[in-house]
C-alpha cells in the first residue's frame, strides 16, 4: 500500500479578502490550489498547477515548497493576482461575492511540467470546465481523476462541463450544485443519475451536514463533525476534496474501505480549516491532530450495540 | 431491562389533506399524536391523549386500540376533527400550509386519565406549551418528559414555552426552528446553549440531514437513511420522536448507548414513513423490516478502519 505517489492539483491561488462576523481579514492568502494543496500535502507530494501575478508573496510559495508542494507548474506573470473579496453573515454556510478581480486568472493556461504530465492522480479544482480539459488531454497515464466545480459553470458552460464529466472518475460536488447540475431536488438521487454522464463515484459535500458519497449503487452517508464555532469557512471544500485525493495517493488499489477512510480524512481537515482564519489552520495541523479528531470523531457518531 | 412502560402520547389527531408532485391526497388519516403512537407501538404500549369531532372514524380507533394503543383519554366532542391542508413542492423538505381548520381543536383541554397519570414517560407532541403544561402538572411520578415543538409557539408564545422547556428532560426541534427559538445560527451551538434553561437533552431534527443529539456536554451525530424517493414527508418528525420514545420506554435504566440507539431507531421508523403516504407505511412495518434497514443503515455510515 504504502507508495505514495505525487498528485496534480489544479486550481487557483489568491488573494482573499474576507470579512466574517468577528472580523475583516484584508488580502490573505487564498485559492482553490492552495486550500486544496496544504491539504493534500499532510499526505502526499503535490504539484500545483497555477498561475500568480508579481503581487503573490515568494515566502508562501516558498512554504508550499517546504510541504512537499512543488510550484514548477505555477506560472508568475506581469500583473496582479486572482483576488476574491467576499462576506459570511450569521449563517457561515453561505459566502457572498462583494468582488471578483479575476486579473492575471484570465490568463490562466494551465501546462503541466513533465512530472505533472506523468502523475496517475489529478484534482482538478473548481476552475473553467474548458481548462479542466485541457489538463486532462495533457496528462499521459492517468489513473485516478476528481473534479470540482460550481454554480457558475452550471450556469454558463453547462455543455462544456457535461463534456470534461465523461472524462473524470469522481465529481466533488456541493449540496446546492448538484441540484443546480441535475435539475433533481432529491439530492440521492441526484448522485444516482450523475454516474450515468461518466464519474463512476459523486460526493456531495454538505458542509455543516457532512457528506454522502454515491458508488457502485450504493450510499456511503457520513455527519460532518460538530463544531460550536466556525470562524471562516472558506476553502472548506477545497480542503476536504485536496485531503480526500493526497490520502488516496498512498494506496494502489483503492478499495471500498479506503474511500470511505479518505472522505473521513476530507471531514475531519475540513473542520479544521473552518476553526481559522484563510489557511491559518490547515497550515498548521499535523497527523497526530487528525488521529486525535477521527477519535473523538467515531465517539460522535458510533452507535455502540444495536439490539432491540 | 424488559420491563416495557407505557407511555403517555399527548398530540393531535387529525384530517390531513396533502398535496405532493405526485398526487393529492384529500382527508386521510394524520395528526401528531397518531404518528407518535403509531411509531411508538412499535415498541411499547401507549396512552394517547387527544381530541376528535363526530367525524373522525371509528375504525381508526380500532387500529389503533388494536396496537396497543390506548384512546381512553382521546375525548369525541360535537363538531369537526382538526384538519391540515398543505403540500409540498419538488424539495419535499418543506411543507406548505394552505389552510388549518382548527375545528374542535381549539377546545383541546388535556385531562389524563389516572393510568395516564401515572405512568413515568411521556412524549408531548406539538401543541400549545400551555397545554403541555397543563399535562406536566397531572403527571403523578414522572421520569421522563419529551417535548417537541413549532415555530408557531416560537413566535406567539416565546415566554409560555420557555416556562415549559424549564419543566422538561428531553427536547426535540427541527433544524430552522432552534434557530428561531435561540436566535443562534450555529446549531451545535444552539444546542449547548438550550440546556441551560432546562432540557439535559437537546435533540435536533434535520430531515434529509439526519440529526444531531446534545448531551452531556458532548454530541452524537447522525445521517440521514439514504432514500433517493420520498413519498409524503408529513409525519417523519412525529415518528421519529414516537420511535425514539417508545424505544426507551423498555428499559429502566437509559444509558448513553440507548439514547443513541433510540435515535436510529427514529431515524429508521421515519425513513419508513416518508416512503409512503400518510401512516400507510407507519403502521404496517415490523419489527423485523428495522433490522433489516439496521442492518442496511450501518452498511451505508460505517467507516471499517480507519487507519492512515
Amino acid at each position: 500500500m504504502k507508495s505514495t505517489k505525487t498528485i496534480n492539483i489544479i486550481g487557483t491561488v489568491a488573494f482573499d479578502s474576507i470579512e466574517t462576523p468577528k472580523g475583516a481579514f484584508p488580502r490573505i492568502i487564498g485559492g482553490s490550489g492552495t486550500y486544496a494543496s496544504l491539504a493534500a500535502s499532510i499526505f502526499s507530494p503535490v504539484n500545483l498547477i497555477s498561475i500568480i501575478g508579481e503581487d503573490f508573496p515568494s515566502a508562501t510559495i516558498k512554504e508550499f515548497n517546504n510541504r512537499g508542494i512543488n510550484t514548477d507548474g505555477v506560472e508568475t506573470i506581469n500583473g496582479k493576482t486572482f483576488h476574491w473579496s467576499g462576506y459570511y453573515l450569521g449563517d457561515m454556510n453561505q459566502a457572498y461575492t462583494k468582488e471578483t478581480e479575476l486579473n492575471i486568472l484570465t490568463k490562466f493556461n494551465p501546462v503541466l511540467p513533465e512530472a505533472a504530465q506523468n502523475a496517475e492522480i489529478t484534482f482538478l479544482a473548481n476552475i473553467d470546465p474548458d481548462l479542466q480539459k485541457q489538463v486532462i488531454k495533457q496528462l499521459k497515464n492517468p489513473k485516478l481523476i476528481i473534479l470540482d466545480t460550481m454554480n457558475l459553470w452550471i450556469e454558463n458552460k453547462f455543455t462544456e462541463l457535461k463534456n470534461v464529466l465523461g472524462l473524470v472518475d469522481i465529481l466533488m460536488i456541493n449540496f446546492e450544485e448538484i441540484r443546480l447540475l441535475t435539475g433533481l431536488t432529491n439530492v440521492v438521487q441526484a448522485a444516482k443519475e450523475l454516474t450515468k454522464i461518466g464519474p463512476k463515484i459523486i460526493i456531495v459535500k454538505k458542509g455543516e451536514h457532512g457528506s454522502l458519497m454515491y458508488h457502485n449503487q450504493d450510499y456511503f452517508a457520513l455527519p460532518a463533525y460538530p463544531l460550536a464555532e466556525v470562524e471562516d469557512p472558506t476553502g472548506a471544500g477545497d480542503t476536504f476534496a485536496g485531503s480526500f485525493t493526497g490520502y488516496l495517493a498512498q494506496f494502489d488499489n483503492i478499495t471500498d474501505d479506503i474511500l470511505r477512510t479518505a472522505l473521513v480524512i476530507g471531514t475531519m481537515t475540513s473542520s479544521y480549516t473552518v476553526q481559522g482564519i484563510g489557511i491559518d489552520k490547515i497550515k498548521s495541523i499535523k497527523k497526530d491532530d487528525l488521529t486525535q479528531r477521527i477519535q473523538k470523531y467515531k465517539e460522535v457518531t458510533a452507535v455502540a450495540n444495536i439490539n432491540f
